[in-house]
């Protein structure tokens, strides 16, 4: 049996998130109905990060073990089967037993904010549009406070999986990737379903004046998911890395 | 009766290009259908740049008069019942018999070649993937003998409406945009249809070694359209800039 490694990138607009779902487009249903198409078998995904409807990735990473022969170029197969809003960087052969999801270290995501109006054109569905007030230095000092092992409850949906709640962030910063629109990266050990999402939601309340950092630190401490802000939109987010 | 200047952006991909066409969505249209919306009359929009179907602007400048009040904010009006592949940066008041295309001293157009593959779902519509040789020192040397008057009947279509086919051309460059993006640049007084493609059509056949710099220049001097190369796709075309 052969393990691979698929490196891809995707523009989650057309797609209703990565999870397979019936009667749905999602991007795990593209690149698996790909896989039999070129295996001849059904073949199981597994994934570093999944993404929700919407959400982007320009580094995902998947992978899935077969008896049968890859075609030659195995790469250039899947994206000559798949939509032009998938883009398969790599597919290479990786150790036994190699699992995407479980052997992550760590995952990094990004949130896009396109300051100023009107809204580009050419950021429609890749960034949330913001014209409101932004403290800059006070979002500054809740991406301090976020590193570290803190307890996520409040950024978790209340009907969530999970049953443990730490998280380690090893890095959270804004910076600028032009003059109209700034970043949010945030890298953990693991996220939590629209964790992301709903830190950004919070730190805009905090930008805008409507909450405070030490409020936004308080969360940190298992406050209930109630005491947290809105989930930001799924468009302005992207996963950009997995470290193995 | 008041005379508006419009000075708007647009993703052309959801556009059978910027001249109205009947049963066609084109920003004419789309703009035209606003104002009339606004204004209570039908109102006609001259235009700096006319770009093709799938071509994209970046700083695009329309213009027309009226008798009629304006309503409070213009723009803000004309984005909100414009489509999000349109936005309207400003819409001003301007002097009297000022006409954003008679008026216009140059326009400055850009291509976007995206290097590598597979393409990037992010660049969809956005730029020409190329995954050819690139010989840079050669397309280098013909944007330099772009620059000056020449006589351009090469890179012209032969069902074109122009009469006079020298234009003169006030800068031509090439630069990255990323490691990923290649961009070329191409400033003249005014270009005719279709020009800025034909020629980056022609550049490619340089830059993939099927033809000569030498055979380049010599289309400067008035050769016949059938002696340049192809149309590049419209979706790397951007009109980015448009001097009065």
């Amino acid at each position: 049996m052969t393990t691979y490694r698929l490196d891809l990138a995707y523009d989650g607009t057309g797609f209703s998130g990565w999870a397979l779902q019936p009667g749905r487009r999602t991007v795990q249903g593209e690149l698996e109905a790909a896989l039999q198409q070129l295996f001849g078998e059904r073949i199981g995904l597994t994934v570093a990060g999944r993404t929700d409807a919407g959400v982007h990735a320009l580094a995902q990473v998947a992978s899935f073990a077969t008896f049968r022969e890859p075609p030659d170029d195995l790469a250039y197969s899947l994206n000559a089967v798949t939509g032009p809003d998938v883009a398969i960087a790599s597919a290479t052969e990786v150790g036994d037993g190699f699992n995407a999801r479980r052997d992550a270290r760590s995952r990094r995501y990004r949130y896009r904010l396109e300051m100023g109006w009107p809204p580009s054109p050419f950021e429609r569905g890749r960034a949330l549009n913001w014209r409101h007030r932004f403290d800059r230095p006070a979002v500054e000092e809740c991406a301090a406070a976020l590193v570290g092992v803190h307890d996520f409850t409040a950024f978790t949906p209340t009907d969530s999986e999970h049953s443990q709640f730490e998280r380690r962030v090893v890095a959270a910063e804004w910076s600028e990737e032009s003059e109209r629109i700034l970043r949010f990266e945030i890298e953990a050990d693991a996220f939590m379903r629209s964790m992301v999402r709903s830190i950004v939601g919070t730190l805009l309340e905090v930008a805008s004046g409507r909450r405070s950092v030490e409020g936004f630190r308080e969360l940190l401490r298992g406050a209930a998911r109630s005491e947290a802000g809105d989930t930001a939109a799924a468009r302005g987010l992207y996963l950009i890395a997995v470290d193995y």
